[in-house]
C-alpha cells in the first residue's frame, strides 16, 4: 500500500451535509442525548424516565401475547418473506381500515389506508406528499417535535397557532385564522394530546373542521394515542368530520399496544368527497411508498390478528394503570414549589406544567432546569422549549407508579433546593 | 351537516408534490405496474416472473429455520419493544462489524455500523449525507435504477460513467475520470453486479479504489449480493481498500437469507485513517438517523443470531441452486434469435442480455419487446431502459428451475414469432 499515499488527493471531495443539523433541542432524540450526558455517574438510584412516553419498557406495561404470537405466526408464514406491496399488505390495510371505521359516518377502504414504519413515516409521508415552494402548514403551539423537523425537510414553512392551557389545550381557532393565508395547506392536531394530555370533545372538533373548510385546508390528525382516554372526554375520531374537510389520520400500534419498538403505523385518507382525490393528494401518496422504506411485510401481516384478537381486558388494565399514574402526577405536583399544572391530563401519557423560573434562586430557563434535575436528581423531563414553550416541562407520566413516586419525590426536593428562601 | 356546505371554500389550497412524481421507467416498481397491467387475463398460464430478483418467492429458495427461530425468540424478549437507538441495536451493530469484517486487514467497530431498512434506507442515507447544490455523484450505466432517484431527491446532480459488456462489466475507468470533476463526492459500485450478474476481481477493485483517491472522492459499495458468487472469482469485499480510499458498504440479509420482506439492512463506514470523520460524514450520518425511520428493533435484535448461526449448508445449498437456475438461463439463451448476452452471470441473481432491435420485425425497443411479452406470453422481465441501457434486457434467473425452463421457453417463442423471415 506504500504507494497509495503518492497517490493522495489535494483534498477530498465530501463533506456532511450540513441541511442535517438540526438543533439539538428541536428532536426529542437530540435533547435525551443532551440529558443522559448530564446523569451523574456516581448517583446509584435509577434513572428516573419522565422524557419519553415508552411505558413498554416497564414488566407492568408489558404487551398482550396475543401482539406476541401474531408476529411469531406471521414470521412463519412464508408469503410474508418477499417485499410487501408499497402501499402496504392487503389483508393489514383492510384491517387498518376497519379498526379505523368504527364509529365513522363513512366507512373506510383498504385503499384509504398506507401502511408505514410507525407513526413517524407517516408524518413524513404527508409533509412531502403535500411541500412545495412558498407553501405553508399550520402546526400547534406546544406539538410533538417531529412535525417541525418534517415540515421544513418538505420544503414547508412552518407557522404555529396557539393551544389555549387555560381552556384545556383547546385550539385557538382565531390564531388559526390569523396565521393562515392562501399558500396555507393544511393544519395539524394531535388527539389525544401530546404534550397537552388533553382529549377534544365533539364539538370542539366540529369547530376545527369548519375553520379549516373555510380556510380551505386539509386536517393532518395524529391520532396515535388514539383511544387513550381516561377523563371525561370520550375519544373521537377526526375522521368524522371527513365530509367537512379532507382529514388525513396518523396512527399506529406503538401506544396503545405498547410496542414502539415494532414500527407499525398507517396513514389513511377520509374523503368521502373525493376532494383529496381530485387535488392529487391520493396519487402523491402513490408515488411517495413507490420508492421510501417499507415496513416489513410479515410485522404488516400480523396487524389483522393484532387488531382484532386483542382482548378488552388488556386495553382497559393498560388504562387503569395510566390513569393511577396520572392521579400520583396529580397528587405530587402540588407540592412543588415553582411549578404549576393547568389542567389535570385526560389522555395520552404526557403533561405540560409550567415553571415560574422568578420563584427560583439559580435557574434561568427550562433547559437549566432539565440540565439540573438531571444531573442532581437523574430524573429525566423533557424541557418545554422542546415542544414549543420555552419555561414549561412535557412530564411523562406513564411510567411503573413507584418509579413514578420516587420521580415526583425527587423533583419536588430538587424544587425546594433551587427556591428562592421567601 | 347541511350548512357545511355554505361554509365551502373558494379553492382547496393543497394539492399533491409534482417533485415526488418518477417517470415509472425508472422505479422498478413502476415498470412493474405497467408490465402487470398488460399481462393478459385470459392465459391460465401461470405469470413468469424474471423482472424482481425475489426467489424467495419460490418452496426451493425458502430461508433457514434459524433466521425465523431467531426471529421468533427476538420478538419475545421484552427488551425490544421500546425505541430502538437511532444508529441501531448495539448487538446488531456488533455483530454485522464482525460479520463485514472477515478477510479485512481493518476490523470494523460497532461505532462504524448504522441498522437501516434494507438496503434501499442504506442508499437512501448516504445520499442525504453527501448531498448538497452544485455537487455530483458518479453512477455506473448500467446501474439498479433506485441510485439514481435517491441522489436526485437529495439534490446530488447524477453522472454516468460506464460499465463495459465485453470486459465483464468491469468499470471503464477512464469514464470515471472523463465525468468526474472538483464537484464530485463520490461513486457507486454494486459488486456482485445487479444488473450485470458479474463480479469484480481484487486487481479491479484495488484499481477502482485508487482511481477514486486520485480523484479525492469516496466509494459506496452496494454489497446486498456479497457472498452470492458461483463462478470464478470470489467476492471480495471493498472495506479491503479503505486505506486507499474512504469506502461507505451497504449490504442487508434480503439476498444471502432470501428475506427481502424483513428489511434489515446495515450501513458500514470503512475509514482507518479517520477521513470520513474528519469531513462531517459520521456526523451527518448520525444527524440523518436522529430523524429517520428506524428499522423495528427485534429485527434487530435478531441479527447476531442469524449473521453467526446460519449453518453454511443452507448457503452452499442457495448457491448451487442459483448455479443451476443461472446454467438453465445459459443454455436457453443461447437459441433465441435477436438476443444476446455477451457475459455469463457470476454472481446475485440477474444479468443483461442485448437485443438487435433490427433483427424484429414488430418490435420497436426494449420497452415495446417487455409489454408485448407480458401480454402474449404472461413473462415479466425489465427493460433495459429502467437500468440505463436501452435496447437491452435485464433478466432475473433466480427462480423456480421449472419456471424459469417455462420462461425461457416462452421467450423463445416470442422472438421466433417476432422475427424478420430471413
Amino acid at each position: 500500500m506504500e504507494n497509495s499515499t503518492t497517490l493522495a488527493p489535494k483534498k477530498w471531495g465530501f463533506r456532511g451535509n450540513s441541511d442535517l443539523k438540526a438543533d439539538p433541542e428541536t428532536t426529542i432524540r437530540g435533547v435525551l442525548t443532551m440529558l443522559m450526558s448530564n446523569i451523574s455517574i456516581s448517583d446509584d438510584r435509577p434513572v428516573i424516565p419522565m422524557s419519553v412516553s415508552q411505558p413498554s419498557a416497564f414488566p407492568c406495561f408489558y404487551t398482550t401475547q396475543i401482539a406476541t404470537d401474531a408476529i411469531v405466526e406471521s414470521v412463519q408464514a412464508t408469503e410474508f418473506r418477499s417485499y410487501p406491496p408499497t402501499e402496504g399488505v392487503l389483508p393489514a390495510r383492510r384491517a387498518v381500515a376497519e379498526y379505523l371505521s368504527q364509529g365513522l359516518p363513512n366507512k373506510l377502504s383498504p385503499d384509504d389506508v398506507f401502511m408505514t414504519i410507525g407513526c413517524q413515516q407517516a408524518c413524513h409521508a404527508v409533509m412531502h406528499v403535500l411541500g412545495g415552494s412558498n407553501l405553508n402548514l399550520l402546526l400547534p403551539r406546544p406539538c410533538f417535535p417531529y412535525y417541525d423537523v418534517a415540515a421544513r425537510t418538505a420544503n414547508l414553512e412552518v407557522r404555529f397557532f396557539d393551544l389555549l392551557p387555560e381552556k384545556n389545550w383547546e385550539v385557538d381557532l382565531d390564531s388559526v385564522i390569523a396565521v393562515a393565508d392562501e399558500n396555507t395547506v393544511g393544519m395539524v392536531i394531535i388527539n389525544p394530546g401530546n404534550p397537552g394530555g388533553n382529549v377534544f370533545t365533539y364539538d370542539h372538533l366540529k369547530k376545527v373542521a369548519e375553520t379549516a373548510r373555510k380556510l380551505g385546508i386539509l386536517i393532518i390528525s395524529d391520532e396515535v394515542y388514539g383511544h387513550m382516554v381516561f377523563g371525561e372526554n370520550p375519544f373521537v375520531p377526526m375522521g368524522a368530520f371527513g365530509s367537512i374537510t379532507p382529514i388525513i389520520t396518523l396512527g399506529s400500534i406503538s401506544k396503545r399496544w405498547m410496542v414502539p419498538g415494532w414500527r407499525a403505523g398507517w396513514l389513511a385518507t377520509h374523503d368521502p368527497d373525493g376532494i383529496l382525490k381530485e387535488h392529487g393528494i391520493i396519487t402523491s401518496l402513490i408515488e411517495y411508498f413507490n420508492v421510501a422504506p417499507l415496513p416489513p411485510a410479515f410485522i404488516q401481516g400480523a396487524l389483522p390478528y393484532i387488531l382484532t384478537k386483542t382482548e378488552d381486558d388488556f386495553f382497559s388494565r393498560i388504562l387503569k394503570l395510566i390513569k393511577e399514574a396520572a392521579n400520583v402526577f396529580n397528587e405530587g405536583i402540588k407540592d412543588l414549589p415553582g411549578v404549576t399544572c393547568p389542567t389535570r391530563p385526560e389522555g395520552a401519557t404526557c403533561v405540560m406544567v409550567k415553571l415560574d423560573i422568578s420563584s427560583f434562586e439559580d435557574i434561568k430557563d427550562d433547559v437549566d432546569f432539565c440540565v439540573k434535575l438531571a444531573k442532581e436528581e437523574s430524573v429525566m423531563i423533557l424541557p418545554g422549549v422542546s415542544v414549543g414553550l420555552p419555561n414549561w416541562l412535557r412530564i411523562t407520566f406513564a411510567i411503573d407508579p413507584s418509579y413514578l413516586q420516587d420521580g415526583m419525590k425527587r423533583m419536588k426536593s430538587f424544587c425546594e433546593r433551587h427556591s428562592k428562601r421567601a
